[in-house]
């Protein structure tokens, strides 16, 4: 049996794909350039380099069967080239990656599948931004095409006055212009791709973010029938568009009028599924790991009414220290996630918590306070 | 906050302890012969030493907060020493190895409580043995009072003519003898002592054994209300004649007339709990973990309807290799933990599967089915 995973990063998401993968007893070997990361802690074996070091990845390939990644980013022309060096399977693939790293790229490949998503133009010049507030009006965002998440290289444009500002600080970027959704909720699905094309969606989640950090994920989303049936098409039309076997991410707003519309792809296992551990019959890292090495995908259905998580972010600057769990221990149904960071450093993702229970209000209420007795 | 955790053993006891532990966050460090034990593996360190190595032990218990076992015996009298010499807590104590040693101990103290058990004489002599036959009658057990689990050291003298080969393969033991019980179903329960004393029984569940070794676990037992009741009251009362803090397997028989009788204690986590990792609110490891580190105890109950636990023994003897996998994993509801252990042997715990679902006759057949497809 070809039994060794390699995975790209370290952090929280390596982390517990390897705690997937090495329950079902797969070898694991993590490239990270932290000795000692939070997947390193957990795998056999960690490759102290960075995520671009070429020679390492070139190492880690050629003793690994399978290869993912946990990190947002990858050098999609480096594995095009490596996939036909090496004999074992990477995913997503090289295209992939290409794809990941443009968001406008990703904007014209939805726009072409007719998957709903807000209107778009590119932006090459201050004169086109102002021909894009004509056409999108007010509010807009301005976007960096590459290198841009949780939040960074993006600025919205409310009045006028700011457009100066906004290009001053982005000019230097390739930039799209996106029409601004005033929506209702935000919405994610984790959907995974086995290796023989079988498309398995996770039940539509509502994401409560702040400062572009995902912060609350509530299991189920509290929508109509008609809109989940609506979600769950946004992102199975959407993997018909890409390529490769995995578990990905697909985040989306809801508006009035019960529309969804695709916001963005992660190509990965996601902050937004992380309530799947405890509250479906399969978790998105097994499914992700299921899916890479060509097994058949688990059933991803709630095998509890609700869930909800939210992340435990960093307040201050330091060594990371973990206060107050005892406290948030004595909560029924409350579990924990700490990530074995060795630096805590503000809005940082050290850890998180996943409350299951009967309805989402009173576990809702739960999540909030166990947040609010934790600090690391 | 006090963080590292110390295990001694490294098999896959230690491994789904370790994955509990480090999930919350913990620093774990294993003591185990065998390099890139299946704990080991899943863990920050491993000490590579024997169980029994005093010298490695003392040095383990330097450097942790909080020691604890995944092995079967311990030497009390160390422990008990070594508690004093070191800051660190250890769980189960000294005093409780001394009582885990010594089966006859645990029964005489069975008796002071009036926990429900099998008769039982001492045996010192061949003479003592004819006594105890007249008095328990046969069939009856002649056991080691001694280094005696999973079948080991104990015979089932069935007629008059197998007493002397009994009394000759055992007689160089310190033995006993027990009335045989003619039991409908095994029952078990895993049960939880949290540092403050509270006390958290699992939901009963039945075993169903083959060749001494644990082999199908039912959750929940199909018995009376009235027998699930007193299973969980000789649970809690073995409690209250133990100390220290920690996870308990609590064995026994349900005969007709829906009685319950305690047939054994385990001072540990234990086989027939591994379905609480699918099945529960909380699962045995994450629970012992908390009880050892001085956490609040979590919710033991069941999160699904049913589950059946099974496990995959090695069949062959030689390198261990997963054959199966993949179709075993198309099974709806199926999860499957393999140990990483290096070599397989006949009868050696090699793995094992769970299956959640509505009713236990369902998933009772799909886990029958799964483990005649996997082979490791």
């Amino acid at each position: 049996m070809k039994n060794r995973i390699g995975i790209i990063g370290g952090g929280q998401l390596g982390r517990m794909l390897a705690f997937a993968a090495k329950r079902m007893g797969f070898y694991v070997c993590i490239l990270d350039p932290v000795p000692g990361s939070p997947a390193g802690q957990v795998s056999d074996r960690q490759i102290i380099a960075g995520y671009n070091d070429e020679e390492a990845i070139v190492k880690l390939a050629k003793q690994s069967d399978y290869l993912t990644f946990e990190v947002e980013n990858a050098n999609g022309q480096f594995f095009d080239r490596l996939v036909k060096k090496v004999s074992c399977k990477i995913n997503p693939s090289g295209r992939s990656w290409r794809l990941f790293q443009d968001k406008l790229e990703q904007k014209l490949l939805l726009e072409k599948g007719h998957i709903p998503q807000p209107e778009f133009m590119p932006v090459n010049s201050l004169q086109d931004l102002k021909v894009a507030i004509k056409k999108l009006k007010l509010p807009l965002f301005l976007k960096a095409r590459f290198d841009a998440y949780d939040g960074r290289g993006n600025v919205l444009i409310k009045k006028e006055k700011d457009i100066d500002w906004a290009w001053k600080r982005l000019k230097d970027k390739k930039l799209y212009a996106e029409e601004f959704i005033p929506f209702v909720k935000e919405l994610a699905i984790m959907i995974g791709r086995g290796s023989r094309g079988e498309v398995v969606p996770y039940p539509v989640v509502e994401t409560a973010q702040r400062n572009n950090i995902c912060h609350f994920v509530l299991a189920p989303a509290q929508i109509s029938p008609l809109a989940k049936k609506r979600a769950t098409n946004v992102a199975t039309l959407t993997l018909k568009l890409l390529e490769g076997a995995g578990v990905f991410g697909i985040e989306m707003f809801y508006t009035k009028n019960d529309l969804v519309l695709i916001n963005e792809i992660a190509p990965r296992v996601h902050n937004s599924g992380h309530f799947t551990i405890e509250a479906c019959a399969t978790s998105q890292f097994e499914q992700h790991i299921r899916a890479i090495t060509g097994m058949p995908l688990g059933k991803p259905d709630m095998i509890v009414p609700a869930a909800v998580m939210v992340n435990i972010l960093g307040e201050r600057t330091g060594e990371a220290k973990v206060f107050g769990l005892e406290k948030l221990l004595a909560l029924p149904y409350t579990s924990v996630h700490i990530y074995g960071k060795r630096e805590t450093r503000i809005e940082r993702k050290m850890g998180h918590i996943t409350v299951i229970g009967e309805s989402l209000p009173e576990i809702l209420k739960r999540a909030q306070l166990a947040r609010k007795y934790i600090t690391i």
